[in-house]
């Protein structure tokens, strides 16, 4: 595979493939969509969760036994704001901190969040391209037996505890696509456009619900290939699971495919799961990513399966 | 003295003092009025270089090897700011991030300067009253062969090298007193008002420059006793004696009182200084404040200039 490969990603599980992928190809033909409805104001500072997720992750900075965060993290921020009284339910590190103080400087001077984060990339020499999926304000909001929560009071304050109903993004109807998102799904020399084992609902379709994206990667000449993030009929981290069965579906690699339904070519599935109907081509390997050559395997699966589908 | 004692102060050697007083006489019955000609936006955060010095140094934080921000500090932020080629030429320390950090968040959601110092300073413990001289900005502005200045970019970026040709105090003649501040100088029960050995130019006449407060001053029932902040000749730290030689004045305890004619009533000089005609009365006792125990002695050496000032 020469050309460019495109990819859906939120959190921590999905900047794993990415940085598989970037080792899998050459890291200058990868370009990353990243979800941004987690992105909230918290002490006055724009905070990017998923997009700093994947800065750090490229560019060898990341917390991996927190999962979260930088590596050789302090905090000393976060204990004189506990001094002062201050909010402390998300944890904001010293170095971390450096993201959100110049991202928030440069948003309240108008630069756009593309544009910041794409020179973020490039102080840390990330050859990737990473795109935030709209420059426009997009909120996810959850809907729980405890009312209508913001995601990062539901993900962190309530560590996913409440019942979910169901999950709006606030401002999607009116975003537009960042710079380069559309391109990147249907550009000619787009070979195949991956969609991360992030959280479907969570970490997708936030990404889907941007006007234009969704009929982009329909429209799009290169075969879309999701990695199921269902592992053994589980999730290997965070709510997905327990947000399937609140939402009254299978925990399956099926369910996944059928929610990505119009928008999906094939599916890669984890070996550990049963051998299930699916209504498109799939492949099952091994997709659990603990070191570098799990991440690197699973890319190169996930392009494999899609070089299958094109031909 | 069983009454209150206000006090004028800039940065370091103004914090000295106000420690030492806080120790001297009952610290609630301290009221410290504060310069904030230095406070600016950096990185898109409101900094208060005099304000968090106090409160440091009141709340036992203060770095008293480096003489500026607080004990035990770490740099995690800077570093990282560093690596994605933001501004760094004015440190600040991943706990001193907090005060910025907070002060920001509620200055944006419109709480005037004066109620989060308040706050700050309940937090910590903080007995001594902490006054911003006002809620309005006023930007200190030195004009020099390289320019006219800001603040922060004459003392800290340059070094304090340019030659000072004047100083002016942008926003000054319209800024209101803080609240408080009237009170503190005219109130009966104030029994002495101080001005700490801090920079004359830089530090106490930003906050003469606030109509109301010279006027105030003049007008007190109690005296006003100034701690010279010349030491056989020299300023103790800082651009002091520089900025009077540039200044076209003598680098002495009269020159300082000479300045602060109509303000003062006596002055506390050093006993290194040599002798002079002061157009006050004066007391020479060992003015440098270098352990506590110096600092509780030149605060009740104030406040004795004061009591003979008054009988």
């Amino acid at each position: 595979m020469s050309g460019h490969v495109t990819i859906l990603t939120g959190g921590v599980g999905g900047a794993k493939l990415v940085l598989g992928l970037c080792h899998a190809i050459p890291a200058g033909s990868v370009t990353a969509i990243v979800n941004t409805g987690d992105d909230f104001q918290h002490l006055g500072l724009s905070v990017s969760p998923d997009i700093d997720t994947l800065l750090y992750t490229l560019s060898g900075k990341a917390n991996a036994a927190q999962g979260w965060g930088r590596e050789a993290e302090s905090w000393g921020f976060m204990s004189a704001v506990r001094s002062l009284g201050g909010e402390d339910w998300f944890q904001l590190g010293d170095g971390d901190l450096a993201l959100h103080v110049l991202r928030s400087q440069r948003r309240r001077q108008g630069d756009p969040l593309s544009t910041i984060i794409a020179d973020f990339a490039s102080a840390w020499g990330i050859a990737a391209q990473v795109l935030p999926m709209t420059d426009d304000v997009v909120a996810t909001k959850v809907e729980t037996d405890e009312g209508m929560l913001d995601f990062q009071y539901y993900f962190v304050r309530r560590r996913c505890e409440p019942i979910v109903r169901s999950i709006r993004f606030e401002g999607a109807t009116t975003a537009r696509p960042g710079p380069g998102v559309i391109e990147a799904i249907s550009n000619p020399d787009c070979e195949a456009v991956l969609i991360a084992p992030s959280n479907p609902f969570l970490s997708v379709d936030p990404i889907l619900a941007v006007p234009g994206i969704r009929e982009a990667l329909a429209g799009s000449r290169a075969p879309v290939i999701a990695v199921s993030p269902i592992v053994g009929g589980k999730a290997v981290k965070g709510p997905t699971a327990k947000m399937m069965k609140e939402l009254g579906l299978e925990t399956s690699a099926a369910a996944v495919a059928v929610h990505y339904a119009g928008v999906i070519d094939a599916m890669l599935v984890d070996e550990r799961d049963p051998p299930q109907d699916l209504p498109i081509p799939s492949a099952r390997v091994d997709t659990l990513m603990t070191t570098l050559d799990d991440r690197i395997r699973v890319a190169r699966a996930a392009l494999g399966l899609a070089r299958a589908v094109r031909s």
